[in-house]
């Protein structure tokens, strides 16, 4: 599409933006950016070859892309961006926002002849920087098909289902994130209490049936270290679990597990703090028992 | 070592005997195998080139391994062997035992001089059949060294600490791999009520943050397609967790995951029938919320 | 007030209504009821000394009382009167209804003058013919006051807050029902299996700090005894549970148990059967233990 | 029985021992007393009439009863006394101890002729000031018959099961006040962070299906107070919802509340301290919660 434009330029939407403008440079389209703070725009464009545009010239876009905090942030756009958007524009929303959300913002810009897609996307800043980020659509199949290949920072995009089905995958992924991460760390804590080396212990789980990518990567490289370093944040961990349990609610299922677990996400970011990166999930289990996990 | 005896031909022991023969015909040593029914001894010797053996045969060995389901059956053979074995002999035991038996277990046959070492393995029987085996050795370091090289079926062979360390990680691995097969059930039940296509869904997953071996290797080939092939069974998994609380108990440890699943895993077994294959497990989740995955 | 009109005349609305109609009987007023089945209110007044009402007679009354499953039954009825009903009418909800419906009820009533006050109701069937239930109020203190005095079927009517907070009461309490009653389940079936005589054991637990309304009243006599009489149900129940999380997630709290048990309870719904009494809430709690609380 | 010794002057048997010897005034009998620290014996002969006496002297007695910590120091009291005890001597261990350990008791002093009964009890300091404890009894039914009438401290003494089973019924009696005390806290802190008055919340739920001890007598005396006057520790609930979990595991059976509780009370006793009352475990709910119950 000739012209696209990328609202919320946060540590995801800084590089996905930077993705779209690489491809645009090849295919001869241009990419709008647009920020709260319209000095991030500015600097995108001045380092990424993107144009600062304001939510009038966003209206004119063909394709315009979201990626905020929460579903509340895009209802916020939405009503700014509402008057001035064009009739057969796609809005593509890659915040990990919540499926009834979805079906709102979905019924709401189709009155304007706007196609909205949940299209959520895993993969943290080096997967966007990379252009490798994994995208969930959920829609009608056509419209994915229309801007599935415009998604340039994306190595995988798969259609999972329906208006919201993206929405609720992500949701049910990051929630598996703090299950696998919270449960290791249980397993971690009382094997360091026990005196056992928990990098040997990592090493042989991770070459056996109960390794996850909380074992294997986050862990190893975030726990141990005792670094946490911030990138994904914990309270927007808990916002996933909490979506998760709103998914198994919704059709009537029971998933004791993923509800135990979000409400100690919810106490981890109640205790911990809810900017800590998610891996200080664990400093709750730690604090549990008395043991860090190094 | 000259002789080497295997004791336990189960679906692990034949390929992981077989293993030991293999290399024992390169270096000029031999595999004494035993079995409980002897007529399965008879048939790895004639299948895999080791020597069906006796009890006071098996004694002689410089080297016995074992690899029973329980750690009471470790005992009664002990119990069988100890008359006849030679000071200065090494125990192997690749069950997945229990570490405070591992603990009486060494105790008992240090009095006849015997390094008795607690070494389960993980891998499955294709991990065995193609020496990829990863092996836990709970015990002092000069003689997890001495034995170390010794382990053919092996791909990985770590050093994770003292006497019962082995067992301890092995029963959290195999906890972590029931809580992450659990999770990832409840959240896959709940997405296919709503509609949602669950290859699909693990597609995304497997390229995301919530992945695991459930997610990635387990419910692909075992649930989603119905076969559920029985191999490692229900009721041991549900052993292993309840062996997992008993490491996290001995610590003064709080594991209210690795709790809540460790009795689901149970109520499974119950319900759902011990010899079933431990993915089987997901059959619990599906009858609590009146939906297959698949 | 002159007169009252009841609508909803299930298992508690039947006596509630009768009570109120034996007040008016001393004070001169009057008892209109109101049932989707007509034939229900016809019934109720040739039994009761109500008068069966169409929903613009019911609009008339200057105190209309609700008692329904669900508040999406009270929206519907909501919306069938709205255009009926005086202004300055109290509207009185019994429902066990949830917080939030509560607060869009009130506003939507409010715009016609028309004053909501949540207040749900504990005590059950023989409490409600005995008028000796207890009511839960949420809503401004002076309509409260004015409308406390009229609930001829309470035994107890306590202000707990503002308009949500009697729903909010009510749906906690149900919770901590189900987990007192499940948890009590848990621990009976174990030492059942162990072969404990099971009234000896509630005898002394009811004697000691365990006991709770589950093990003092429902087990013995409805569990015990195999009879599950079919009053309170389960799948309301599980609805109960499952807004008393909203509760727990509206102000950002965590509330692990609580979550866990709904989810056993909603599964307990789906295995069991939401029509069956709520304590077949054990007969999960049985089929995971192969073992029947008898 | 002519002579009875009571060892273990805590809090508990401080009363008990007293209950004894009241009654032994008006029957001819005498109570010896013993307690680790001698001074103590001495003072409760001053206080009571009992006599303080050795252990040789303890032996002589026809009923000897302890009241312990943990069945760990009734082990070492059994050892320092075996030798010095008459054969046909009862020994009533009112110790919350563990099932498995009355198993081991009995058979041990069975040797010497002496006969061991588990005897639990409930109630609390002041229920043994007032000679009103309730007794949970496990062993042969004439052993029982046989001691039941000397109990004097007992309110209700009940024969509940073979040998362990008044621990076990004891250890789920505690494990269900820690269920009932954690999920009222939860509730409790939802609502009291979403402006419910907390008085009034549990004024309606103690007149409702959700009651339990720890909402009618527990929360309101010591957590809305803030007092936590420390009586039965956190620490030894920890213990007891411990030992519950073995009686669950003991006969297979699955208990996924007690378990997850259980853990929860491990790690408040680990983060709150274990010599705190019982009912701070609600300060972990706090803690989880940012929310004071009050």
């Amino acid at each position: 599409m000739k012209t696209a434009a990328f609202l919320g330029l946060g540590a995801m939407g800084v590089p996905m933006a930077a993705a779209l403008a690489r491809r645009a440079a090849t295919t001869g389209g241009r990419v709008l950016v647009w920020n709260r703070h319209a000095e991030k725009a500015q600097a995108h464009a001045a380092g990424y070859g993107t144009q600062a545009a304001t939510l009038e010239e966003v209206g004119g876009a063909q394709l315009i892309l979201t990626c905020l905090p929460t579903s509340a942030d895009v209802d916020e756009v939405i009503g700014q961006l509402e008057a001035h958007i064009n009739p057969s524009t796609f809005w593509v929303d890659c915040t990990s926002g919540h499926p009834d959300a979805a079906q709102l913002q979905r019924a709401r810009l189709l009155k304007r002849g706007v196609k909205f897609l949940d299209a959520p996307v895993s993969g943290g800043v080096s997967g966007a920087e990379a252009s490798t980020l994994t995208v969930m659509l959920g829609g009608p199949a056509d419209e994915v098909r229309a801007v599935r290949g415009e998604l340039a920072f994306a190595g995988k995009a798969v259609h999972v289902g329906d208006t919201g089905a993206g929405f609720a995958v992500k949701a049910v992924n990051n929630a598996l994130l703090a299950v696998n991460l919270w449960a290791a760390g249980e397993g971690l804590a009382a094997l360091g209490k026990g005196g056992v080396d928990l990098s040997a212990a990592l090493d042989v789980i991770n070459a056996s049936s109960g390794r996850s990518n909380a074992t294997e990567n986050l862990i190893p490289s975030r726990v141990l270290t005792r670094a946490f370093p911030p990138t994904f944040g914990l309270g927007l961990l808990a916002k996933d679990a909490d979506i998760a349990l709103d998914v198994v609610r919704a059709v009537g299922s029971s998933a004791p597990v993923l509800a135990q677990v979000a409400a100690l996400t919810r106490a981890a970011s109640q205790l911990v703090g809810p900017h800590e990166d998610h891996t200080a999930l664990l400093k709750l289990v730690e604090q549990m028992n008395a043991q860090e996990i190094r």
